[in-house]
């Protein structure tokens, strides 16, 4: 860790980054670019509830100056099934950090990590990149089921069958998960020491105009509980 | 096999079938009709050079009756790196069956097979199927790394991981490829069994007007060969 940013090396491998606009995503671009990646960043809009995330990606992206930022259409709303694409059904306020996790709640995406990951594979394979960033993290998290280390591997294992690098490449293909086993107080000290502005980010699944965040969703909560634990009152 | 085609039973498990409108996709529906499922395909217009494939899924999907027929869009053409979704490059014609193979062709559509079974893979979560159904085979086919048995199986694994039926799921989820180890005209010959009218199918990779094949391309030229060791010229 650094105590100042650094700037993005030049001429280093190309790393393809999942980049939301969340907090999380935000930590890991800062952490593939301290490894030395030149960053490629990919969005999706797959019918959430709201564009701002998408803005708070873009404005990341161009503080970080990637080389490239893809944002990718895919409708995963026509599937239903999750309350971040459904407008019928309703985002959870639980009013308390203690009431988040237990089983898979209504703001699951089916199999969004999934296919994300592939998107971000076929992009990984045109830009010649060896290395993915995602995340992901499985202890302050909602309890999804593809936020979890041994998901992250099987999906690591299958794309190093998938693509035309297990045909021809020497060089195996790595899913990096920086975040998988840090609390969310942890990763937010991180980012702080890599130069992460958090202001740029949103972590909210229910934002009202504007962008503003609802403060009482799960991932509200997880946020504040973080950075309340780094000192600091958002 | 049958001799003769059985309706499709009313009431069976849901399962998913990934259905290009090609010869080995509509042979999987029959199979899996044959199996007991109830039926639902999924096809993506997926930046493909032509959409004559897709009004063949659509007419094989209606002929089968299937539950529900989703076209998926997902435009991979922004990626590039594949002959079938860039204009700019051109889709080899072998005029020889021996041709075919050796290297990974510029047909190759970058984690298309990933990208797609992971979509598959949602709408399995919400319809509460275990099972989905894709025509890959590695015996008479164009050398890509995404249709072999390891990867199939690699894939089937991380889903089992990526989804809610692995948290409170009892039965797990199988990634059906039944004609992974079949010649294609063993595809044939099984499809003729039961039932499958080929006439609604298209295989070619670059059609001309009106979705005529052009009888030179990889695809063509397999199933070409497949039709005559069944004694068949299309």
């Amino acid at each position: 860790m650094n105590a100042h940013p650094k700037p993005s090396p030049a001429g280093g491998d190309p790393a393809i980054v999942l980049l939301s606009g969340g907090l999380d995503s935000a930590t890991c671009l800062a952490i593939a670019r301290e490894q030395g990646f030149t960053l490629h960043a990919i969005s999706f809009r797959y019918g959430q509830r709201h564009e701002y995330e998408l803005d708070r990606a873009r404005r990341l992206a161009e503080a970080f100056a990637v080389r490239s930022h893809r944002i990718v259409e895919i409708n995963l709303a026509q599937f239903g099934g999750s309350a971040l694409t459904d407008p019928g059904l309703e985002v959870p306020k639980h009013d308390s950090v203690d009431q988040v996790g237990g089983d898979i709640p209504v703001t699951y995406v089916p199999a969004r990590n999934t296919i994300f990951l592939s998107l971000a594979l076929a992009l990984a394979e045109v830009v010649g990149s060896r290395d993915l960033f995602i995340g992901v993290n499985a202890l302050d998290y909602s309890g999804y089921p593809d936020c979890r280390g041994p998901y992250i591997e099987a999906f690591e294992a299958m794309a190093n069958l998938a693509t035309r690098a297990s045909v021809e490449g020497p060089r195996r293909l790595t899913v990096h998960a920086p975040l998988l086993h840090s609390t969310k107080a942890e990763i937010i000290a991180r980012g702080l020491a890599l130069g992460v502005d958090y202001s740029m980010t949103l972590s909210c699944y229910d934002p009202g105009p504007h962008g503003i965040a609802c403060g009482r969703c799960d991932a509200c909560l997880l946020r504040q509980k973080g950075f309340a634990l780094n000192g600091i009152v958002e």
